[in-house]
């Protein structure tokens, strides 16, 4: 069973995998079996996974068969394992619990040699769909605090299969850094009494520096202080606490917008590895007036120094209006 | 002049180089310049680097030229400039100040090819004075709040030359995660009136299951929940805040155990990419009894995926357990 451990100073959990156990000799540099080869996530080949546990799929097409268009199972290799208690409890001066939790891999077309950019707006949907229907479905369960949403797109941004997909991670507990952005926008609304990211818009849209693309629903920007060249995030313009709470018609402009992003970063960046992670209010938070969801995106241009991750200090060698500029203006 | 931006949301202030300014087409993959080649820090080549704020040399030899056994000159690309004022000021939601600060380099041995394993302890001591002298000079300015130490070694770990070096960033800010690490330190303090690290190293040498090695004055520990596999900890036995008021044996001893901790990394991991950071009380916050200075070593041995550094939630496959039995066992 994997555990959850609490660094007792700055409260952060990790998790550790004490089943895979990894000795010193297991850590040889080696590049992923990304190009060619055998892939489990290609239509044909749904035996190979775990079986799914959400398909949108053509009439007359059977579960864990082809015939699907997007497809959800869990990890093979879960970081945290659904079954049994938290088991929450102390070794002196730490803490410790089960790793409980979910580890699901959303595959995002059939098609193995789709991206995010080649993907139809109509298909981009559906990937949004099925993230919000998953997380629906998890947060019945009352032992998850947090549903993580992510994507790594690349072998420098930690992917380690080339077939399009995002994963998900619900977890019995709020990351810090999602804390972090909770108790942030909440410290700026006691102040205030408005939504801070509300007031992040508002300003963009007025400046017009760092802003990427818009559409009717939603705003592409470069963050005024990001820790990385070229991050995006993409908010609505419409104050929402939670993804899942969306309107119909905003996953389809999220589509477009998203979709519109991707090509963008292609284009101008030539398509680098990237990280994207969905921002979003905590399962057990409710519809919350500070806090705003929205998605960040990240491409891997430089190397993260460990100094960096560990004083959370960075040091960005591009300005957001300069990446703005670039982005906004390419032809694509 | 580069401007230190504070993201709105969690206060994370980062360095925004607006000077170098970089282009998409900057960011082609290339590994730095580390082997063979000219290198500005050999002995021989001192005009090449800008003139050093600090030496120790041989009797009769003389300032930026030959004869030092440890030289700390200022960084030739800075990410921080020293002159100037802070220049706080606002742009509707956002702050902004100028990139005051200083960012310095210690050369750690005139012999290109040497390494923290291969240094003798005497030169690894005088590499620790070099640490403790600059900073007790850099506090005496008085925009300054915090004084970041820290190594990259190899390529993966964010070098970009080879030659054995420090750096040493003084900063107008305190980073968050040091902010972080203060304030959890105090909130164990306030509730328990004893120091949290204090407590962890008596549990430590009580259960004997993370413990590396340990000497008179110090003890180097693998963490109860690291982010990163075989991550390991130097901690003081005795209670002190600041790196800069240990006293003279202690650096001695500190030399001898850090030696030690890098014959081990590298035997058992066969000389991994790595980083260290020293962790230690803030310029302004005088002798603190709730905090507890130390070094962090983080091998590089697994990709971290945008997702951790987005969510600060780590995956890590190596119970901290093993990876001590591993360092404590190896023959060095």
């Amino acid at each position: 069973m994997p555990e959850l451990r609490k660094d007792p100073i700055v409260g952060r959990w990790v998790i550790i995998s004490t089943e895979r156990g990894k000795r010193p000799c297991d850590f040889i540099v080696k590049h992923p079996d990304t190009k060619g080869g055998f892939c489990p996530f290609c239509p044909g080949n749904e035996d190979k996974t775990p079986k799914e546990v959400l398909s949108y799929r053509e009439p007359g097409t059977s579960q864990n068969g082809p015939g699907w268009r997007i497809r959800v199972v869990p990890n093979k290799y879960p970081a945290l394992r659904i079954e049994g208690n938290l088991g929450r409890r102390g070794d002196g001066v730490y803490d410790i619990m089960n790793g409980i939790g979910a580890h699901e891999v959303i595959i995002e077309s059939p098609n193995h040699e789709d991206t995010l950019s080649t993907v139809s707006a109509k298909q981009f949907e559906e990937i949004l769909w099925a993230y919000r229907d998953r997380m629906v479905d998890l947060k019945k369960d009352h032992r998850l605090r947090y549903i993580m949403i992510f994507k790594n797109y690349g072998d420098a941004a930690g992917a380690s299969l080339e077939h399009p997909h995002t994963q998900l991670i619900a977890l019995p507990i709020i990351p810090k850094r999602v804390q972090e952005e909770i108790d942030g926008s909440l410290e700026y609304y006691n102040y205030k009494e408005r939504c801070i990211f509300c007031d992040v818009i508002r300003q963009e849209l007025m400046q017009m520096k760092r802003v990427v693309t818009e559409n009717g629903d939603f705003i592409a920007v470069t963050p005024y202080a990001p820790k990385t060249p070229f991050s995006i995030w993409i908010l609505p313009k419409e104050h929402g606490a939670r993804f899942e709470d969306a309107q119909k018609n905003q996953y389809r402009n999220l589509a477009e917008i998203f979709s519109d992003v991707h090509k963008r970063m292609d284009k101008v960046l030539n398509k680098p590895p990237y990280n994207f992670i969905l921002h979003t209010s905590p399962i057990k938070n409710g519809d919350l007036e500070y806090y705003h969801w929205h998605f960040e995106i990240m491409p891997v241009l430089t190397k993260v120094a460990g100094f960096e991750w560990g004083t959370g200090f960075y040091i960005n060698p591009t300005p957001p209006e300069d990446a703005a500029m670039f982005l906004r203006e390419v032809k694509i």
